[in-house]
């Protein structure tokens, strides 16, 4: 199974969660309903929501509040993809151009609290205690990951555990919590609750560490913007924090310099680049976005074998199959 | 009873607020730590507190759920504040720097993120799903009533109705809300409720009104910022929009340029002033305040005499008397 029988697969789902999203912009401010639409058509992957629903399917209750959960889950990361860009003074996101771009600062944040604040009463009304504590933690937790991340700009003493600590709270919390909220509608024990929520947390890291090595590997016009961004940011990522370690003193102090001045200087980009390639960075990070993987997997076992399964492990073979 | 006399009376629930609100700050990230410390000196009247803390004690449960709430609603306050500052670009709030100033745009977006979010998970913690309705409802409003006033914003045209609709939904929301939540953890029959939560509107409309007033007619030195802030960024409120109902064809022509153009030009302002003077445009909003507050006091008809109601109304009337 492809990710892409995948996605045929949970059409009609996903349609479902398309129209809630579109419902759920429907407000008497006219410049969420524009900012809105340019959001659904800027398409995204709707990863997140697709996770939900297979995990709801998985365990049997695939209906209307799995359906509102996938959109309002989607409406989350939206809001965090909104506040992260005017964060990073983001010119383009997936390959358009940035909301901050196009509506200024003042409205995409603004914009961003409306998306939190309504996935959140939203989430609300379903009066589900356990669905309400998953997404609303998950939330937090993103929110604190953001400031982590923020805190450690610019800084090349950053440790792998504190890398990854970023990651889980910024990325794989909301991940996991999709897959957890399909549990908790489905009914499941807490073990099987457990299983799809570590699944997702396990996901949610190779996500973000794939994304991370993408963003030092990947070729220019497909990636949607440009290279090195996260560099130019003093964002220190996995590739960057395994070559510091693996690198001379003098190589060692030019890169952690590249960092603390958020060099944006092609030249620097490509002094990096070139270490990479040989000190085997971007495949130290790759390698364990694998096991992560793997381990995602392994977690699965305790649910019997069915194609709602199958479609759990093509999105994880998905999550480190793209494109290098 | 005056102000003073209210938050000595409640000056005990109003430290357990503050040692919630200290706790709440607790996090791995040393940042929210800092700015929350910086926040917390920053000081504010916790005039949302104290009115939930009434409402609660008027409704017979001022417990642990009641101080929770309260700080809840004061980081919610909070971080709309945070936010505004970025999205007005503000240099001063409270007659210190503005965060913004102090750390940034990028941090204060972000912790304005962690602590609407900590305060809906905190809040969910609670399990009392008639509170979570109501705060999550109150946040959501807000966020949309600040989206509605960015459309507002250089628009001559705006409505008094419009206007009205604008500051419900920012400020009075909120304040209905921390009423409201007073009323539910106190198991109030559904009348009670909404007395309290129609008195919070009211007030919260003459608070806004009122410090839209101020702005025109403050002294600089009392009000911590220069006037006629809102005049300089093109936020048209009730004076202005009696006084551009109250012109001349041509001094309207002018008026609206100004607004317009979102003028930061002293003599523009001067202009301003002298015709508000003349055509009594702040009195216009203070009358309107002031029937607000009567009908809010109308509204505690439903309860007996008691000390906390006298509080209720001390309080209201402390929101038209604050120095003009």
């Amino acid at each position: 199974m492809t990710i892409t029988d995948v996605f045929e697969s949970y059409k009609n789902d996903l349609l479902r969660v398309e129209t809630q999203i579109q419902e759920g912009l429907l407000s008497r401010a006219v410049l969420i309903r524009q900012v809105g639409n340019y959001l659904l058509q800027g398409g995204g992957k709707r990863i997140r929501p697709l996770l939900l629903m297979i995990s709801a399917n998985l365990c049997g209750n695939p209906g209307p509040q799995a359906v509102n959960m996938a959109a309002m889950v989607e409406f989350i990361h939206t809001a965090s993809l909104l506040h992260d860009d005017v964060v990073d003074g983001a010119e383009t996101r997936r390959g358009q151009a940035a909301a901050n771009n196009l509506w200024g600062n003042q409205a995409t944040v603004l914009i961003g609290d409306f998306l939190y604040s309504k996935a959140l009463h939203d989430s609300v009304k379903l009066e589900n205690q356990a669905v309400l504590e998953s997404i609303s933690f998950a939330t937090q937790t993103m929110s604190e990951g953001e400031v982590l991340q923020l805190l450690k700009t610019g800084d090349p003493d950053i440790t792998e555990d504190e890398y990854m600590e970023i990651i889980e709270a910024k990325t794989a919390a909301l991940i996991s919590s999709a897959c957890r909220i399909g549990a908790i509608l489905g009914g499941m024990t807490r073990e099987k609750e457990d299983a799809l929520a570590g699944y997702g947390m396990d996901i949610g890291r190779a996500f973000q560490l794939l994304d991370d090595t993408l963003d030092y590997t990947a070729r220019e016009d497909k990636l949607g913007k440009a290279l090195g961004k996260d560099l130019g940011e003093g964002k220190p990522t996995l590739p960057l924090i395994h070559l510091i370690g693996n690198s001379a003193p003098e190589e060692a102090a030019k890169i952690r310099n590249i960092i603390q001045e958020q060099s944006q200087n092609r030249e620097d980009l490509e002094y990096i680049l070139s270490l990479m390639r040989e000190r085997r960075s971007a495949e130290y990070a790759v390698n364990r976005a694998e096991s992560y993987i793997e381990r995602a997997k392994g977690r699965l076992s305790v649910f019997p074998a069915s194609p709602h399964k199958d479609a759990l492990y093509a999105v994880a073979d998905y999550v480190v199959e793209r494109e290098m």
